[in-house]
């Protein structure tokens, strides 16, 4: 099989050098154009990239020329891993030139015609596309998935949704150093702390599951009407976001009811084994230590979300423990995902 | 003014060696008695002791020789930083022999004639030591205070209780690596990490404030009707427990109402301007980056609980965060508090 | 006695912040201006400072409007935490003006007529305040503080070179994530690691203390002769750095002597009382796992140096470790005991 | 090929648990036991560790029985993570018995007849096994691999000493604190901090490398004629010890030699093309802010010592820092090479 030629947009970024990480050896993707802002443009990849990722730089990429943000190279699909004080200009003129463009960036992801997706959750959103091929007159477009912590919750709250209906969920989080890119939070306010603020997370994760278990009518998402209440905090975690979860649901479940239906769920990229698919989405550890970051961070090449602590609450129906890594299936792996199931649903070619 | 003579049981563990730390140049404590197991027994103090304490050990106390848990020194009240393994049968013996006994440890908590005490919450719960000193024919007794995380919840609740009464709360913990004493928590748990439970936490935290609340009738506590669920996390701190908290009241309160009942909260301790009552038992930040462990903890030497992010919710009445120093408010100073509040009281006679 | 009037250069900035710290409740000076940079001035202090310390911002300081760095207002003494970007020339301007100038910025450090100066090290070397004055034709001069990880060592090497005379040493430090200021160091580059680089830190611990050490001929310093290798490391630690040490003299040393030399070493701000002098410069331990930062970076209120693991060597004639709080008696606190000195030997007036 | 039946001593301890994730799928030999202490034995290996690796338990040992550790079993060699209090008297028992002892511990490691090996570094000391074969009038015999300090130093030092001639060298290590075993170091000593003291461990780097580049002659290794300086200290890291070296030479090089001798180092492993031997035993960085552990330790999956900052110095011929992960080159994969060396040396027949 000929590999699809990709470009990464924002490339020498935190998201931007896990999209190299992970598309090292795809087998379906090849990188061929690695881009970043004006600084960086014309400097090789090895040398623009503050590389902090503990493995090497793929070879084939280290001595790259990094290339402006512009629509003017032979590829099909770009990455973007773009800072949301660019993406939103720079991705439009990619779609709008005929690029299909997957981006981990906030700026498009709540406009109507744009997909934000999670293959397990809600495939059935890439019928937005053909409207926005339409809007935009080019055959191009964008496909966004979810900020990092909604990811893990969004995972979750799809197999309970579907089987019990969830009325309302409040979220405390424990977010990673990570998800702040680099250079980030500082280590004084990292070490022997908790930062209980993250400017604009609260309402990320408030609002984009709603349009995640959304369902598709006449060309529309119609949100799903549920309420979540989230209170994110930083702690001093490298990699791997912790949430605590109390749900309400109009059917109430028992806690083995709820045990077997996240462990056995399944979505269309397990039917389909898409290269990146973990076996199971959903990983539920019955040890009541777990999930822990260091421990379980990597578990599936970080694919998976790992549940635990599944048990009663005073004050709601059920309260659980999710741990989901931030910058795979929260952000690049997440976008790899998308661009393979686009792939298997043909809408590269 | 002749100053009471006291004693220390646990002297040498991280709870006792807060009592040594706080009771120095205390105005009406003086301990004259260091007491711990066995094996460190006939030891000085400074021998037994792995002092873990960034001031120095108070040079009186340095020199004293360990005493085993005998109540046979002159003292009339003793503090108990005891280990739960040994502190039920040793508390006992010392209230029967007449001395009186501020523990905290959770033994003797939830018994029906133990008052479970913040001198800024429940004081009239004193009442029960009358019953007590009965039950034990002695004119001895025990009076306790509560876990950590529970003294920073309740202080709050219970302004609010007062004004808009409680019906449920639901409370996510992070919690520092100190409330497990030492050496306690492992490096290798606590690095990169964050651990989703804490052995008898939840329960805790689940009924204590109930008592807390409750109201004395007929020499007996009534529990307070709320209900509470906990999710408690051990976080890389080391002192300092964090708690998000969502609300649900049968009074609804617009959040100004709430900031000024929280701030204008006073009790007997800043009445009687006890010597380790902060001047507000609860100090309310409205930076929203706040509190941090890191930066607050030591507020009025510990002894205040520090809230902030007081704000609406989508799924309850109000959320908010606060911070407690758990060996401090949470513990030593938890007790010696109670001291005092006995002095002023009148039971040091 | 009527206090005298300074003000503080780069206030707002991490040094700046332990000035106004270390200056409340002075008894000598009274902080009447704080200066920072453009964006900076015409807020409030409260507004401008991202206040980084646990105890609060002393309530004079906090409503302070902050002003530009010019010598334009009432204080015959100025401290300076400057940025060394805009240090050089910001202090020119104001010894120029006529004010003394005492500084934590490395710029004017080595030049000829300016005093690198630790009180109980060199006092002698306030010699070249004259030169200077007259170079200046002004009554306004400069005086440095050394590098926060030269001040420990250099006092640590005084009493040992004045008994033995040091022919070399090697120094590895381990040195604190605040040295590098705010934001600093990366919580990513500090959790789970250490960086073994700190930009032009080597340079200076290997010369500074061969000036500190020098002698005053004919209004020039005559460097120490000895030699010094670093090899400089940041560690995840909030504050205090640790050096290990390998030494060689002229006079071999037994090691209760070099005990002896070291706990006894006084110098003129002992002499003199001054306020900020702790009452033993070195504080040598004799417990084989100290000094460790957690626990003894505060003795004497961060102005101690302590010393520890002192012993005999394969390689050298002796080995030891030594801590530093880098911000207080490397920094800060370096610079106030500086001005104390120049006060108590008639600078002032 | 028949793969090589071993047995692992101490299997449920911090190295025990790394020989169980390193020879999960090893190409030559088969773990068919799992040896641990009375406590453990009778469980299933998944119930009896208190598994701390980020990959899951390999799924043939997760329901294994654990053993006792006695030489009842069909294996011809074992591997022994044992802790030193029991590991002297188990091991000869199994050497006895005619099994070959591959093992971490310290406690044969200087007898005269046993090699403390690094095959790197002194493959020729195998030739003392005859000598031990006959004074145990056994087949079996012990091989050790050194502390995990000297392995990293003593591999950079063995190129250095064949090219230069050491006279002597001063290290001071910053160790991880995986080094201390679990639960090793309690997160209030670690947090925030810098221990200067690890017992028994500058002994061991002080003596160690004096064997490992020793010469065998009569069957009897004479040791090295250099000296070493240690000061060990103990850093905030999980994986990974750093060592900041002075080296003194007889013959002095040239920074580029070194770099080149560094670099070009190869031994008996990457001749044999051993199962673990990464391609270049030392890997050279000339990026000053490197090694750094959290960044490198992995490089080779943490068989390669990575040396940095090379350069010289005011006090001695030459300073570099090197890292060595110290459970996998420093312990369990540093046994493992041992074991390959001796398969290829045809030992195991």
């Amino acid at each position: 099989m000929v590999k699809i030629k990709v470009g990464i947009l924002g490339s020498t970024g935190a998201v931007g050098q896990r999209f190299v990480q992970l598309l090292e050896n795809h087998p379906w993707f090849e990188v061929i154009a690695v881009c970043a802002s004006e600084r960086s443009s014309g400097k090789t990849y090895k040398e623009a990239a503050n590389w902090k990722i503990s493995s090497k730089i793929p070879s084939k990429i280290a001595n790259l020329k990094v290339r402006s943000c512009e629509p003017n190279f032979g590829a099909q699909l770009v990455f973007s891993g773009l800072d949301s004080s660019v993406a939103g200009e720079i991705e439009d003129n990619f779609a709008n030139q005929g690029y299909i463009v997957v981006s981990n960036s906030k700026n498009h992801r709540m406009e109507k015609d744009v997909p934000l997706l999670i293959p397990e959750v809600n495939p059935d959103h890439l019928a937005l596309i053909k409207l926005q091929q339409k809007r935009r007159q080019s055959k191009g477009f964008i496909v966004t998935n979810p900020n990092c912590t909604t990811v893990g919750l969004a995972m979750v709250l799809k197999p309970l949704h579907d089987a019990f209906t969830i009325k309302s969920i409040a979220v405390t989080s424990m977010q990673a150093l990570s998800g702040a890119g680099y250079p980030g939070v500082s280590s004084l306010d990292a070490l022997d702390n908790v930062i209980p603020f993250i400017g604009g997370e609260e309402e990320k994760v408030e609002t984009e599951p709603l349009k995640l278990l959304g369902t598709v009518k006449n060309g529309q998402v119609i949100f799903a009407p549920l309420k979540i209440s989230a209170s994110c905090n930083r702690v001093s975690v490298r990699d791997g976001h912790m949430e605590s979860v109390e749900l309400i649901f109009s059917k109430k479940p028992e806690i083995s009811q709820v045990i077997k239906v996240l462990s056995q769920f399944k979505g269309v990229p397990q039917k389909f084994e898409l290269p990146s698919a973990p076996p199971a989405p959903i990983v539920v550890t019955e040890d009541e230590t777990r999930p822990q970051p260091v421990l379980d961070r990597d578990i599936e090449n970080g694919m998976s979300v790992v549940v635990g602590r599944i048990r009663k609450s005073n004050v709601s129906d059920l309260k659980l423990t999710l741990l989901v890594h931030n910058t795979i299936r929260g952000a690049a792996g997440a976008a790899i995902l998308n661009a393979e199931l686009l792939q298997a649903k043909g809408f590269l070619n």
